[in-house]
């Protein structure tokens, strides 16, 4: 199954509830616009193509639920969900951007409510279905980078839980498997909510990928005594620049990576791109709660004093400077950015 | 209470079992050289200076023990328990030191073989002392750098838990903290053993220093963002060249100091220098249990896949390009090292 699926007959979205992996596979319905923004707020649904596409799904289940007969009220409704929607999780360009398609799929169809409606529907369909078709894009693009026998190490999760299916960067990884590389993953644990440690490392023992887990602190280890020869992140969202913001920890990984000459790869749909944000410090990075790093899990365990207290940024910009290529569905994006890019930012507005 | 403490009415060490900080305040007595390796390989004790003298306690305990009667025989008793504490944790430079101190204590004592047990209870004192006198001068030589409303990250614990009393890394932060320079701590947690977010939040809170705990990737964010002006960690081996192995981390945190032009200082006493060992590529690393990284804390809790692997480095290697400054007893010891650091070294051996 997808981990964003829509149900027909009774109108609701199933997701995968990430909260509970690894210990239990569960599925949640969301049959409200209002619980769709619950469950990204709360990282049931994390990854950036994942909260665009359950975002988008949100906008029909607003629909559905509007209860406007004229066109003018029913937009209003849609802009009212789509403003709680985008406040869900700030970081990740891909929720404003979907949302955003979906108001002006409406705003563009003629006919009546629910003309809209099946508009909506269908709208949401299709960037599910893309979404699909530009990871299966990234990883032909991507495996090409790949070499036999590569250690790969992989920052927080990318794979078919952090988009609609198949994954990004954890998708690149698949088909060089498949493909016979005989690679081995370094999976960083990604702390503070452990995607690495719980989702990557739980979705490459279902693909039969070798893997290890290692905490975040040790990769700097392994690339200076030689052991790595990539590096594979996603992105939450890449300045005009090709600054990239990401997941906590992903900057410093690059680093390491830089300092030892490993190449660095951000992987990402074009849907990524804010051609608006000139570089990476316009980036509103979310600060989340404390508690998530006060206790050690989802489970509320904690091991730290009592009356402790903790910052959580959830994302960190890397400079264009320490990424070696991105990987988008329009194909490998290399150094210098200055003349490439650009094009590549021309293609995505075009 | 000293973290380690000579019971001299029931020939015993005691120490705070640091496994079981913050939760609980307990001490065990360890009454024999095998528990004290015990001991340090487990990590009841931890903490370079500390596990030096630790150690050395442990000679004593074997010379107790040793039946006997002649000297030759009672070196090669010494000897033998050298060998086995030795191997308890390979990195840190302090226990080969403190072991090879003892052992020539004892070689170079005329007398009996009770006068030689009196000679290494003499000896052990000695170097717990020296330890607190030390990080009091490393305490007075740091303090001096740090400025008022300083934000400083700090990697694992450094504090007096770390030693026999007052610490080192942490030390310097504790003195500034008493001159009233009104500094911030941000803790950085220290995956796998969290000695920060257990054992650094825990000293803090216990001398009222403000404080935050951040995972470990977080530190790149808020040093990119200049919400951060000093970075300190102590040392475990520091080679001749000024290379330095400290806890794993210590060299992505470096290395993002270093990428925002943040000083780095590497906090240890004169016995930390290991100036048989050219540069950092020829410090032995540990590689500990694997459990370390995938239970999350030392409970046994996990949230990682059943069957899943790790691979778990207990250090890493910062080179000396990165470090702004050696705090140690003797002085800071700046850049370039060429001169100053050679000079430092001369001292050491003389």
């Amino acid at each position: 199954m997808r981990t964003i699926e829509w149900d027909n007959q009774n109108h609701n979205l199933q997701i995968i509830d990430q909260r509970q992996l690894p210990e239990n596979f569960t599925y949640i319905k969301l049959d409200n616009y209002k619980a769709i923004a619950e469950a990204i707020r709360d990282m049931a649904v994390r990854g950036a193509p994942a909260i665009g596409v359950t975002a988008a799904y949100g906008m029909v289940l607003a629909g559905l639920h509007s209860t406007a007969t004229e066109r003018a009220a029913f937009l209003r409704d849609l802009r009212t969900a789509a403003d709680l929607l985008e406040k869900a999780r700030p970081t990740a360009v891909n929720l404003p951007w979907a949302l955003q398609r979906m108001l002006r799929t409406a705003e563009e169809k003629d006919g009546s409510v629910d003309d809209l409606r099946a508009a909506l529907l269908q709208e949401a369909h299709t960037m599910a279905d893309e979404d699909v078709l530009m990871n299966r894009a990234i990883a032909e693009h991507g495996a090409t980078l790949i070499e036999a026998g590569d250690t790969i190490i992989h920052h927080c999760n990318t794979g078919a839980l952090a988009t609609v299916d198949w994954g990004t960067a954890l998708g690149v990884i698949r088909l060089a498997h498949e493909q016979g590389k005989g690679i081995h993953v370094l999976v960083d644990e990604t702390r503070p909510r452990l995607q690495g440690a719980r989702l990557t490392a739980w979705e490459l023992q279902q693909l039969n990928i070798p893997y290890d887990i290692i905490s975040d602190n040790a990769a700097g280890h392994f690339l200076s005594t030689g052991q790595v020869q990539k590096v594979l992140f996603g992105a939450d969202r890449v300045a005009a620049n090709g600054d990239v913001a990401n997941k906590i920890g992903s900057y410093m990984l690059a680093l390491a990576a830089h300092d030892n000459h490993v190449p660095v790869y951000s992987v990402f749909p074009r849907s990524t791109v804010d051609v608006s944000i000139p570089d990476g410090s316009h980036i509103a990075i979310e600060e989340r709660d404390q508690r998530e790093v006060l206790e050690l899990d989802l489970m509320g365990r904690r091991v730290t004093p009592d009356g402790a207290s903790a910052r959580n940024p959830a994302f960190d910009v890397t400079p264009a400077r320490l990424i070696t290529a991105y990987i988008t569905d329009l194909g490998v994006i290399e150094h210098p950015f200055s003349t490439t890019y650009h094009e590549f930012l021309q293609r995505v507005e075009g």
